[in-house]
């Protein structure tokens, strides 16, 4: 065995199951075995969903928790992240309004609000920060990101100019949007969106016809649930005198990316937000070779998750990428091979999908230390 | 990527799947992905049991057919080969009285009897060979090896005088073994018998006590058909002048190792021989990887089964041997690991037993794809 390689270790979650961090240890853990004392690059990576916060705080960063209005309308409480010495807030969405809120989302998407991600977005102006950083994924609300709005001043009126609720059940009676009292410190504040979704806010490709039916939209019930959040949108970007709602990524979050960049978010990949906060660049530096992975792997991993923005910069860097993840779609893996030095997945043989998610630790360590033998033998 | 390596595919069978030219044929459609018009060197491999006839035929010589005496007593067609421009006759065992004999193994173990693997010995003399190599893994007898002397030549009487049948059954009235009619060419001819087994013939690690229950023996029936069994063995080397009972072997087979030792078999690890056979060390000259697999690895790998052997020669000439079976258990991950370059399983994710055996050859080949892809990306 040759001299230590300098490796790098940057898995997304493997959700369900894993926290970035986690598998980016469990990664480590199987290097370690084949190079014994070796310190493997940690980079635990998110795409702006789900599990961003913790990947992002990894690096350091203070942790902050505040209780705010779930996407049901229940008090949950949230975290959100201060980083830079505190003049960055970083919020992820899921966290106040995500899919697995634990008040449940038994309540019906058209009564649920994004009015929790406003109350974060306060939270870290009373805080003092000149940049708030959002991470859209994962949310379970289709309110075109009203709920945010309303949070930080934005009055949503019915045609007599009595208050609507921030809900898709309230803007159906909507007459007018009223900007006036929108928080005045966002004008001096950076407003990141973090999203891998490009889609506009309404129509065929709009939130509610993609993203809608997994938040729990009849079919039915979609045509009208456009139309709505449609009209509100036009009475707020009438308000702020500003036309957002076909730009990319405004579908994201059932709207929520719409409002954010209504009151000046600028759009970016989450994945490539969290590289670059996460230091990926610094790490890929003088390394020999990096590990990603995610929980599932399939052609949607080539529309920007984050193994492929990972792999893009380590092959800008020279670094071969080899992803290890829970699973790898057959189909997709002529395309996916292109793009990695190896697709790989965790089962040593059978095994249910239980099996993998309860054991992807165990798992995960085994197969890095078994691609690291490989890798050991053939790099001279 | 650079010029193409130098890679030798050299699986054993996947047992109840692919056979081992099946496999290899797999691995190298995976490496012709990456390295296009690259000719995989195929050594297909076999430990002396099922399969052993075909990975040594996939090289060349004629195989032969012929109606032998299943180890039921029904007519059964068994496959042997000759090789060498006909000087060295191939037996498989299993060909005549596996256990996955078409009669049934439905007949109860003490009426079996190895008599059709002496009348393929037979019929290898009469096609005029030097030289029998038998393969003895996979039978479903445990005769002492009894049918197979009796088929060449050995009388097997009771006290009065009268043959009995070359069963546990009929030994249990046996009284003298007249070796006077054992075919002549017998001394002329040398015999190997390849083997990964290394019990005595009987005792408590002998052929009834350790693969009787395998075969259909009831636990309380094993001290009894071990105790007939061993007085047949004791009338039998009185009758050749020689012990070899208590050689390594002799419980291979349920005794068929016995009965070829006491004829002068010389007993050889039957991957090794195979190996020999098919030409591998000529296949790792100048190569700069190996793959080698089979259905499922574990701690039994590492004692003499055929990557076990394969990996050995690679080590010895400094080619990186890598592991790619249907399964490796991970409890023998950590003794594994450190004979091979990277212990690997065909599974892209959960999956059933069912699906990785029906979908063998296309998960090796995908399989073998990404290992090469990864080999391409750091061997420089």
């Amino acid at each position: 065995m040759t001299t230590r390689p300098i490796v790098v270790a940057a898995p997304d979650s493997f959700k369900g199951s894993i926290s970035a961090s986690a598998a980016a240890d469990a990664i480590a853990s199987g290097l370690m075995r084949v190079w014994p004392g070796m310190d493997a690059r940690r980079c635990p990576m998110a795409d702006g969903g789900e599990g961003t916060l913790d990947a992002i705080l990894a690096r350091g960063g203070q942790r902050r928790s505040r209780t705010v209005t779930g996407a049901s309308g229940a008090p949950t409480d949230a975290a959100y992240g201060l980083i830079e010495g505190g003049r960055i807030a970083v919020i992820e969405a899921a966290q106040a309004v995500g899919l697995t809120d634990r008040a449940g989302v038994s309540v019906d998407v058209e009564q649920r609000s994004t009015r929790g991600v406003g109350e974060l977005m306060r939270a870290a102006l009373d805080a003092g920060v000149r940049e708030i950083m959002v991470g859209v994924g994962g949310s379970s609300t289709n309110d075109g990101g009203a709920g945010m709005l309303a949070a930080l001043g934005v009055k949503l009126l019915d045609a007599a100019g009595a208050p609507v609720d921030a809900s898709p059940h309230g803007l159906t009676s909507i007459g007018a949007v009223d900007a006036g009292s929108l928080d005045a410190r966002l004008a001096a504040t950076r407003i990141v969106v973090m999203s891998d979704v490009d889609n506009p806010l309404t129509g065929a490709r709009g939130a509610t016809a993609i993203f809608g039916p997994q938040k729990g939209v009849a079919a039915q019930r979609i045509a009208a649930l456009d139309a709505i959040i449609g009209r509100f949108a036009a009475l707020a970007e009438h308000a702020l005198a500003r036309r957002v709602q076909d730009r990319a990524g405004s579908g994201a979050a059932g709207g929520l990316g719409f409002a954010l960049q209504l009151i000046g978010g600028e759009l970016r990949s989450g994945a490539e937000v969290v590289a670059d906060l996460v230091g990926l660049d610094a790490a890929l530096d003088g390394a020999d070779w990096l590990i990603t992975g995610e929980g599932r792997s399939d052609a949607q991993t080539l529309l920007g998750e984050t193994p492929w923005a990972v792999a893009r910069r380590a092959r800008a860097r020279g670094v071969p990428a080899t992803l290890l993840s829970g699973s790898v779609d057959a189909g997709a893996l002529a395309l996916l091979g292109e793009h990695f030095a190896g697709c790989f997945a965790i089962p040593a043989g059978p095994a249910t999908l239980e099996q993998c998610v309860s054991g992807a630790s165990a798992l995960l360590t085994d197969r890095a230390e078994q691609l690291a033998r490989l890798f050991a033998a053939i790099h001279l």
